[in-house]
């Protein structure tokens, strides 16, 4: 019932992740009653981010040049890197403002079923990090569920292989099983940072 | 924490109703893991909306030309035209399937708190339709509330003074007062729509 131009933003917007077609129906009248300028500035930000944002060099998170602004930050401990599944389960872990380490983000996690394999996320490059030394201790912050769990073990046998003396850690429980750390609460996660055990 | 072209994308994806900062912190991650390709195409398809769309000329539907797709439309019975707030009210009208009308679409309600009178609605636009004769009924559906009612009784008394022989219904009661149409189910809007009463 709409013009083709509406029906293909409706499409577009309806396969955001929770944004179902009716919502996406909200959203798209909400562009066409906005002034021009506005909506022109979103489609401007959705094509600068897809344009200047790349992976990090050193620890693959989100960068504006080459490295990120974490790596970037001379006043960061770079004898401690926490590895997250994704960029975006670093947020919660600033939020504390009890981590001052480096981080390095893996791009999700082992699961045979999906066929994402060792080789699909950025261990070696880890490893890489822990063999140029300077690393004392590596924090595992993947989240607490089947596919994180067998990638923390993993890495954490990976690391013993290629350096004895640097010491894992994982977040400590507080986590429930089966949570996403991105949605967890600063307290959760400052305690479960604070209280971390050796793996 | 996030780059300045991230906080950007962030900041204009919780300017939608509905979305807050957490969520467009999820969408904004979305759109950086996704394909380039994918991704621009969303861009594309909002900056076309705002360029391609525009009011009907005659009913101020949303258009691709001139006239909207419902007006061009020869099966569509030019004597009957309901009267709307919003183009996204006749969805559920139109998804009835009951209702082969034209529309008129206001541009919102009148409410003297937010300084919206009559002036800034297009019921002169509505009034000269009725003048240029051919219609016979017109189908007051603006959402059933305080601004709503206000702007129906006023309609009504217009086009009385314009043309005593055109008949000025509204859709029957079944629609909760408060309600807003957009979001009413097709059997209710379904039903107010064949007991449409005398106003």
């Amino acid at each position: 019932m709409f013009s083709p131009p509406i029906e293909r933003l409706i499409t577009e917007l309806a396969q955001f992740p929770g944004i179902g077609r009716r919502t996406a129906q909200r959203l798209a009248f909400f562009i066409l009653r906005s002034q021009k300028e506005d909506v022109l500035q979103l489609a401007r930000a959705i094509e600068e981010v897809k344009e200047k944002i790349g992976p990090c060099e050193v620890c693959f998170n989100l960068a504006e040049g080459p490295r990120c602004r974490i790596c970037l930050d001379g006043r960061r401990d770079g004898s401690l890197v926490c590895v997250v599944e994704e960029a975006q389960d670093m947020i919660p872990i600033e939020q504390t403002h009890e981590y001052s380490g480096l981080y390095h983000v893996l791009g999700g996690a082992m699961s045979p079923i999906d066929g994402v394999g060792a080789d699909d996320l950025h261990i070696s490059e880890l490893l890489d990090r822990v063999k140029e030394g300077g690393v004392k201790e590596v924090v595992l912050a993947t989240n607490p569920n089947t596919t994180g769990e067998a990638t923390a073990l993993y890495i954490a046998e990976a690391i013993r292989e290629t350096d004895e003396s640097v010491t894992v850690t994982k977040l400590a429980s507080g986590l429930p099983m089966g949570a996403d750390i991105e949605h967890a609460d600063e307290v959760t996660v400052g305690r479960a940072l604070a209280g971390r055990r050796p793996f």
